[in-house]
């Protein structure tokens, strides 16, 4: 039987016109773009129509103002050792407890080895930023404001827009990881006060090993990367030439099919969710139930284990996650949904526009019996005999 | 006519073994490798390949000494702050002049942003490292030396065992950037005492935006790029899965062709050179003539612009140099040609084991012609009718 793939937050499928886009890269474009020689010039004019398409989708005022990087994680560290070299003089910096670990894994180290203060600003039990500790930590102090567009287990959306005119108020730079943002919801980044900006390219049916940083005109950016000319001085090292092309082909695609697909797989979320919480008491949507990404559904189940669901589902050709890819495999609740108080073991199903209705039927199909089943031996150890 | 690709220093062409290894990674195997799930455990036994593979073209006793990072240039930059954060007290580095870009850009930066003290040994006329000064900069106060195994644009091999030997006797760490070499050159890193070392995908028929560090068991290492637990606290960020693959797989290629290629490729190469050499007066080749990469000819021509025969055998499809990628298009004579003093302009070929006899034939047939219509009009400034 084909499986079913609900990761999507972990990763997307790579779009098969994605792929024919990158292969010309590897094959008879495969020259440095660097090189003077005709066969470079034909590459780097691959890498400026790739710019231009991302550009499109983030609604960028200059192409210029994007920079390819290998990742999310690349980009966000990026940004925040960025600001932090641009203003000696301020040492702080405001994130969300709820960030991905690209974020808060760094400034926990910057905490220790460089005295920055960190403000983690904490969510409700919906995971909705706390406005009041974000205006309160917003001072001159503050270099920049890290906050990510839409979470990565949750799918809670955060009003980025708003908070970067606060952030701007106080002289902070404002950046966002939209990794789980770009591509499902529409942008136009020129219309706000959003300075930089990450995303991957793995999360939006693009390439594995590129992302980039959206850093507005203006901005005074430092590389982390230091070496050629690469990247308009901002990134060093050889282009990542078919995974540029790969991120925007993506990139065009995610904005082609945003409206329809968007409607379409929000439907199917809306059909999954629905279906469990009708077939299987005890269940409940975790989360902002008015700001959340289309596609994303964290589900919490009364009385089970929080690893037990995505195992024997994925013993039957289904993939889901108990949280995020990054925290897969630990027994501990995550750091997102212990910020959210929230009590019970949560499963993250999340969509993407290559799922069908086949997809969720054959979820809502098997989950009471799992479910049932993890909850028959509940809290019987280790050597539960349901993983046997 | 088919183009004649001599720039293989700047970049090879992608093995099409290693696009084949790398496709299954792009599509049935796209899941994440750190999601729990079936689909991601598959995936994660496809980078362990990889990772054995490399090992094993390097020589490293331990798989997980090698770190897949973005490339070469993110691999020095790792290399080098690390070894500043893991001593605190030593505060300064030991380099030469003629590194690349990725080690001299950083050093540069910390010696205006953190005082570190930095020691650019210099080269002979030969490019060869001037062994005098290098132990005279080796102190205790040294945290790292990073010194190339080849020159990129002049194929120059240093005697990275030997010197890494010494600095071992100070107490610093011993890094080497040998993009250039692996892939070219034998090694067996477990017999020396190099503690880091750099590499690129696609310096050796790999893909672009691959790399690896390779760090010594018991070296003290701090990552660059934080954020997740992947490649073993090392590297954070989902790894570029189809990237470490195509670098596996270019890896074991490497090791499998190492002989006979190398003795194939450097009979062209010397081919290449003697025929200049012999049809062309006021020709001699630069560099260490007995230390040498064997796909490299590094050629000073007298009376000539620097760019003019890259320029115009590029307009017949045959790619070369006037210097590393990375300072292409520049017509100032580049760093390592100036620490050299190389009082003319010079031409890099750079083979690699897809050139043919016909590829050099071509060159040799067409060279004196061009060198000709060059130098009669040498000095004859920008309205050079040559170029028109």
């Amino acid at each position: 039987m084909k499986p079913v793939y609900l990761d999507n937050n972990a990763t997307t499928r790579v779009d098969p016109a994605v792929l024919q886009a990158m292969l010309p890269l590897f094959r008879d474009q495969f020259a440095n773009p660097s090189s003077a020689h005709a066969l470079g010039a034909s590459v780097s004019a691959a890498v400026r129509k790739a710019r231009r398409q991302l550009q499109a989708l983030i609604g960028a005022e200059f192409d210029d103002e994007i920079t390819f990087t290998s990742g999310g994680t690349e980009s966000d560290n990026a940004a925040l050792l960025s600001a932090l070299e641009a203003a000696p003089n301020r040492t702080e910096i405001v994130t969300s407890a709820v960030e991905h670990p690209a974020v808060l894994t760094l400034c926990a180290h910057l905490e220790k080895t460089r005295r920055v203060k960190v403000h983690r600003i904490p969510v409700d039990c919906r995971g909705r930023l706390d406005l009041d500790a974000y205006m309160a930590a917003l001072t001159p102090q503050v270099a920049i404001v890290s906050i990510m567009w839409a979470n990565n287990e949750t799918g809670v959306i955060f009003p980025v827009a708003r908070l970067a005119e606060l952030a701007k108020e106080v002289g902070a730079l404002f950046h966002t990881d939209a990794v789980q943002a770009v591509g499902k919801l529409p942008m136009d980044l020129k219309s706000t006060s959003i300075d930089m900006l990450s995303l991957s390219g793995h999360k939006l049916h693009g390439p594995k090993g590129i992302g980039a940083l959206f850093v507005k005109r203006g901005v005074n950016f430092h590389s982390l990367i230091k070496g050629g000319h690469q990247e308009h001085n901002r990134r060093a090292g050889t282009e990542n030439t078919p995974g540029i092309a790969g991120l925007g082909t993506a990139a065009e695609l995610a904005l082609k099919f945003m409206d329809d697909e968007t409607t379409r797989v929000k439907s199917l979320r809306d059909r999954l969710e629905g279906g469990i919480l009708q077939r299987i008491p005890g269940t409940c949507v975790t989360g902002d139930p008015l700001q959340r990404l289309p596609n994303t559904a964290n589900i919490s189940f009364e009385h089970v284990d929080s690893d037990g669901i995505p195992l024997l589902l994925s013993r039957i050709g289904i993939a889901c996650s108990s949280g995020s890819a990054c925290t897969s495999g630990s027994q501990e609740p995550s750091h997102v949904l212990s910020a959210m108080k929230t009590p019970h073991a949560a499963v993250r199903f999340s969509l993407a526009r290559d799922n069908s209705e086949e997809d969720i039927d054959r979820v809502l199909e098997v989950m009471p019996a799992i479910v049932g089943k993890l909850r028959s031996f509940f809290g019987s150890g280790p050597g539960n005999p349901v993983y046997a």
